[in-house]
């Protein structure tokens, strides 16, 4: 610790530690992060920042045991900083983020075998594989839950076990089966393409889990693949696609006795820093496009291509669940369909619901502590 | 109808209507569209586009009643579409939307006395009274709703008439009281400046509703500012902080024993268009800032700068929930505060949930219908 050494520059604090690392901590932000501005209990900032002028200067910064302590200049305050927490948290680098897993792309030749897979009773039970498991789940962002018990709620309660439930007009959960006046394609017998749910929404569900609780009907097959895949393969092969199916919102939308949810998605949906951030590819729910007549031409071209994509063996793999497992995908990663069954043929029942990525990243965090 | 004329062009059909209006219809988008592709219930569309060649062309397009039939050539196919279907649904143009009602900015002259109000009896009980209230609420994004019955439930039951409530980690609702072990300042008697809720969320929450149930202690009153007026202002007067805000994402962050949630966000959040989507601002919940160090202090001026505008009665109105009360506002565009109250003279209790921007929409649109 003796080691550290303190240099004052242009409204900036230097650090230098004993390894090497460096860094420049701006007054504002040294006083901002001031750990006195912080409720005890709840870890929010109570300091006002407006409370301090702008120009605000230090008269002296030193090194006191395992702390720098600060004395401010237009203030009559003194911080005391943990020598440790500011290297962790050091302007430029950001708060080591155990949910931040980068995604482990897959394409046609992955083997459904090679999925995560974890028992109902570890999930339930054991917070140590629950962990390996979720960090696991979120590098496919597809992965397989085993040993279920025939129970409605099973379900429900495993997804529980990982967050809260995300509701959204089909209801807390929701029955995947063969249904008389279906307000959904999912609730009929026939074939789904590949999509991702309710892209109609400001912001779709993220991982989704479905348990399998009847599957003897002919047909019926699932198929998954992985969208961020087929994205990172059109902006290398086809940047001029990727580039209309990322810049331009095109309208989703639901609407039944009930409801009439709508909202311009982009296909592609890229982050500040142009990183993968989700997917809304959902033909049966895509409105009207309402491009201007002279872009639309090309914009069919791209999404017809995306489309394309997903029907190709290149990137699908096809699996079967059965009685007692449930799947969870990433709802906005990992494109989801099935072929048509023949519900003369036996029952097929699977029973939904959503955890958003949120909650499920939570989790990860939680359980890394 | 006999006015209408068809004129076939470089793979679009040409529609000219009596009353003048003219629009261009690509090949592809008329094939996408046809009617005979949707299902009949679900209204979802079942045609694959890929099962036809990008150089579908038209073998004949004619007059047929109030329909315009097109044969198709490439594909054994005719459609037939309205022509009123079509006008209405011209590319470029887009569908009306019952629930597109651009904000009303208002600013620190408005007086709480001209908010939106409705009775809980007509919210209840009558639908045009509500569709009428609606509307008003999204054009302000603040609005009042009085005789609510002193029932824990009368606010979630008003809520639910809107639509199904979004839960979050802090529950389906929440109480806003002093309580001991606070996992957040709202629980504490402190002082609130003004803030969006939940910022560290994906998407943090769209409506919020609070129903005051007490507010008997000194102090407590309420301070709600438009924080879209706030950010056109900044657009207008002062485009680097304007800039800086809406295109650098912060880190935000909620952690407690159960939970750890975290976001990065820009405070100010605008759509394709550039048009102000949301705001997130909460200082509580503000994390570590992670940007260069070189570029913090220019940050940190755009930052103070809007937290100032959230401080001055040019933005801000200041008015008292009394019990029986319930306040909805936006809480992605409205900023929310208040003033310290001391436990020990009176009790103060709301009760709080929230129903999420696209729920809000669509009941818009189905009492619009």
């Amino acid at each position: 610790m003796t080691s550290i050494t303190l240099r004052g520059g242009d409204r900036v604090l230097t650090v230098a530690w004993a390894d090497g690392t460096s860094a420049d901590f701006p007054f504002l932000w040294l006083r901002d992060n001031c750990p006195s501005g912080f409720h005890p209990q709840t870890h929010e900032r109570e300091f006002d920042l407006t409370s301090i002028p702008e120009t605000l200067g230090i008269l002296s910064a030193e090194l006191d045991g395992e702390a720098i302590r600060i004395e401010w200049d237009g203030e009559e305050h003194q911080s005391r900083f943990d020598a440790d927490w500011l290297k962790a948290h050091r302007p430029g680098v950001g708060l080591n983020d155990p949910a931040n897993i980068p995604p482990t792309l897959w394409r046609g030749d992955f083997q459904p075998a090679g999925l995560p897979r974890i028992s109902a009773a570890d999930l339930m039970n054991d917070d140590k594989a629950l962990l390996g498991f979720l960090i696991e789940t979120k590098k496919t962002g597809l992965a397989i839950v085993d040993g279920m018990a025939d129970d409605r709620e099973a379900g429900m309660a495993a997804a529980k076990r990982i967050g809260f439930l995300r509701e959204t007009n089909f209801g807390v959960t929701f029955e995947v089966r063969s249904m008389p006046n279906p307000n959904n394609l999912a609730y009929t017998s026939h074939a789904l393409p590949l999509h991702t749910d309710l892209a109609n929404q400001e912001l779709p569900p993220g991982f989704q889990f479905l348990h399998c609780l009847a599957n003897d009907a002919e047909g019926g097959g699932s198929t998954f693949c992985d969208g961020f895949a087929i994205a990172e393969d059109l902006r290398l092969n086809d940047p001029e696609a990727f580039e209309l199916l990322s810049k331009t919102p095109v309208p989703f939308r639901f609407h039944d006795d009930n409801y009439d949810i709508r909202r311009h998605q982009t296909v592609i949906d890229l982050d500040a820093f142009g990183k993968l951030q989700e997917l809304h590819f959902n033909a049966h729910l895509a409105g009207v496009f309402d491009l201007p007549a002279d872009t639309m031409e090309a914009y069919y071209r791209a999404y017809r291509k995306i489309m394309q994509m997903t029907r190709s063996s290149d990137y699908v793999i096809t699996t079967r669940l059965e009685g007692g497992e449930m799947v969870i995908f990433d709802n906005r990663r990992v494109l989801h369909g099935r072929a048509a069954f023949d519900p003369n043929t036996g029952y097929r029942h699977l029973r939904g619901c959503y955890v958003d990525r949120g909650e499920f990243d939570s989790r990860i965090r939680v359980l890394s502590r």
